[in-house]
């Protein structure tokens, strides 16, 4: 449809398509109602209209940035004026200072808050069992993800929103995992490093540096901020057994909610302790297992048995902390949510640490070599690299 | 006082000194309760103590990670026996698999978890405003931090507590302030490289890189986690202008709470957006500027004027939310909460960016030139360095 130029008033890289046009505008005690072409009403508040103007007295041109702030003008600031112009934007003239502020209908559109337009906003993920998985695995090929912007947006929001992928193909020269990751972003780097090579070694300060079996977990839920993406590339796997088990944490938090509310209440209502303790650090943690947004769904699972430090919630709380925690392992047991893989060498799985858990089984050294590599990206640089690959 | 052989059981790195003997154990239902020679009373429930077993056949010795899992046996586990041994300790047979589980006492007694043991175990901020910052800013020499692990430990625990501090003769030579921030940890990365240089530039992509004055503000509201430590290492100020001006941002949400209980609600439950895009990156985060934890404390702080996104709450919390982002504002501007500071070359200051706003005056290059240097570490990296500095 029609498109205007928005170079003087719009201080943003995305670009806002027009899809509906302003056909009214009524003005109320606080706020303004805009009816669109297509029947949809949009109330804006006189605050949040003077507070996004997007002229270039209140945004610096170099920066973008707002110079403009929303407390120096008077909390009741009305429009003397407010019309639909000739070209569709909605114009106001403010009583304070005689300002003027322009919105472009398609901005205006797209920042509508009413529930119905908060609804369509959220974010759905794609939540799996084991037989949803099995179908539906996100697969890509390295080559592409190095090489073409379009398959890289592909596989980033495929990782989005299933939280697990398998790239194949990626070369077995040690580091390769690097070229991928940078993809993305930079790498976070933790006390482990920036690539930690996970193979069985002698002076372990990690059951993940041994050939135990490792329970379902998250990685480092010993920090404030669990590592988002996870990668693990395999380079070697002659040994028998180290098979990766992976489990969907948002299903068994949405199992438990549906089917165990006072579990699931325990478990994103009282904190759990992490440690992780080598002879140069001493990390802690004390958060919920299943943590919620301001919307109550679901944004983040944490856990690790091995590295639970003792649970120091009131007395009262602590039988039924127990049981909440005892009936996830448990749910995470059943073969119903259980993926299996085993990673053949130049295999990369990418995941979601912060969603699905992972596990290995214990594996045997006698009869070939186990060598993987990881390294971590948060979730604000895969979302950040989304939003830029999308801008159209 | 006396102390054990603990190289057995206590699978940590932290010691456990002994300052108080259990002297009797009684049995309930679901938990036992030791009373101690100082009277006080600590109830530890089954599961808890059953789950805290630090056997070498619970805890591999190698990782110092625990091994069983509490899932693994019944919920209703009890002890077939329990008594005070001759050394002090706590000794359980558990009627599952006749199990035995030693406690040593003064592990035993630091982890109580009754309510006047765990609110003699919150942390309690320095809170301040202008005129205790005055008369209290803790200030420390570069050479002490360097070389000497007790001063160390004294700077990173005033650093924790007041979330500011000043170190002073720091060398001008660039890049010195990485060797301070690596006597903590590793550097935290963002896509603003691990250093970054405040200076004016002409292709500037955030406000930090102009002349202009900058509003109080904590830096990368726009990531879910905001950098944690701040440092801002002066080379030159030769300009004039551009004083920085600090205020606790703990210290305005305490106010609030007080005086405005209805803002602070607002601004701890309703999320604000921030957005910060470039040409390569797009990053926003959706979180309340006001931050709470379990027990209700003030844990952070999230502002900045300049880089706020659209506010995209349900209608009826837009008027409140604005109302109560006013108040914070207003009060941030109150002389009476900011501290005015002029860094001179040399100068380090290194604060919680969590906690304290900051801002600079605008300045003027026709005088002379500006060159400060910055970079971030996390809390966790604090947190965890202290307590490896603390074991005695």
């Amino acid at each position: 449809m029609q498109s205007l130029d928005n170079s003087l008033e719009i201080a943003s890289f995305t670009p806002y398509h027009i899809k509906q046009l302003p056909i009214d505008v009524s003005l109320n005690d606080a706020s303004l109602t805009i009816t669109w072409d297509d029947d949809h009403k949009s109330e804006f508040h006189y605050l949040w209209l003077r507070d996004n103007c997007h002229c270039s007295e209140c945004i610096a041109q170099l920066t973008r940035e707002q110079m403009f702030e929303i407390c120096d003008v008077p909390l009741d600031i009305k429009p003397a004026e407010a019309y639909i112009s000739d070209e569709h934007r909605l114009v106001i003239t403010w009583d304070h200072q005689a300002h003027i502020s322009h919105f472009h209908p398609g901005w205006l559109r797209s920042h509508c808050y009413s529930q119905a337009s908060l609804d369509a906003k959220q974010w759905q993920p794609k939540i799996w069992d084991k037989a949803r998985i099995q179908a539906e695995l996100p697969k890509h090929q390295a080559n592409d993800i190095l090489q073409d912007d379009p398959s890289l947006l592909n596989w980033l929001k495929e990782l989005r929103d299933y939280g697990l992928t398998l790239v194949e193909h990626v070369s077995t020269e040690p580091n390769s995992l690097v070229d991928v990751a940078n993809r993305i972003s930079f790498i976070r780097e933790t006390n482990f490093g920036t690539i930690f090579n996970v193979q069985a070694k002698a002076d372990a300060n990690s059951a993940a540096y041994t050939d135990l079996r490792l329970p379902l977990h998250t990685d480092l839920p010993t920090r404030e901020l669990q590592p988002g993406l996870q990668f693990l590339h395999c380079l070697v796997n002659d040994a028998a057994g180290g098979e990766s088990i992976l489990v969907d944490g948002f299903k068994i938090a949405q199992h438990m909610k549906e089917h165990y509310p006072d579990d699931f209440h325990s478990l994103s209502t009282f904190p759990m302790s992490f440690y992780n303790k080598d002879k140069h650090s001493d990390y802690r943690f004390r958060g919920t297992a299943i943590v919620t947004d301001s919307n109550h769904e679901v944004v983040e699972v944490r856990l690790a048995n091995f590295l639970r430090g003792p649970i120091d919630v009131p007395a009262h709380q602590t039988v039924p902390l127990y049981q909440a925690y005892r009936r996830f392992i448990a749910l995470t047991r059943d073969p119903q949510f259980q993926f299996f893989y085993r990673l053949n060498a130049g295999d990369l799985i990418v995941f979601d640490n912060r969603r699905v858990l992972h596990a290995r089984n214990a594996f045997n050294l006698e009869k070939g070599y186990r060598h993987l590599q990881g390294c971590y990206v948060d979730r604000d640089e895969l979302l950040s690299r989304i939003r830029v690959l999308e801008r159209v």
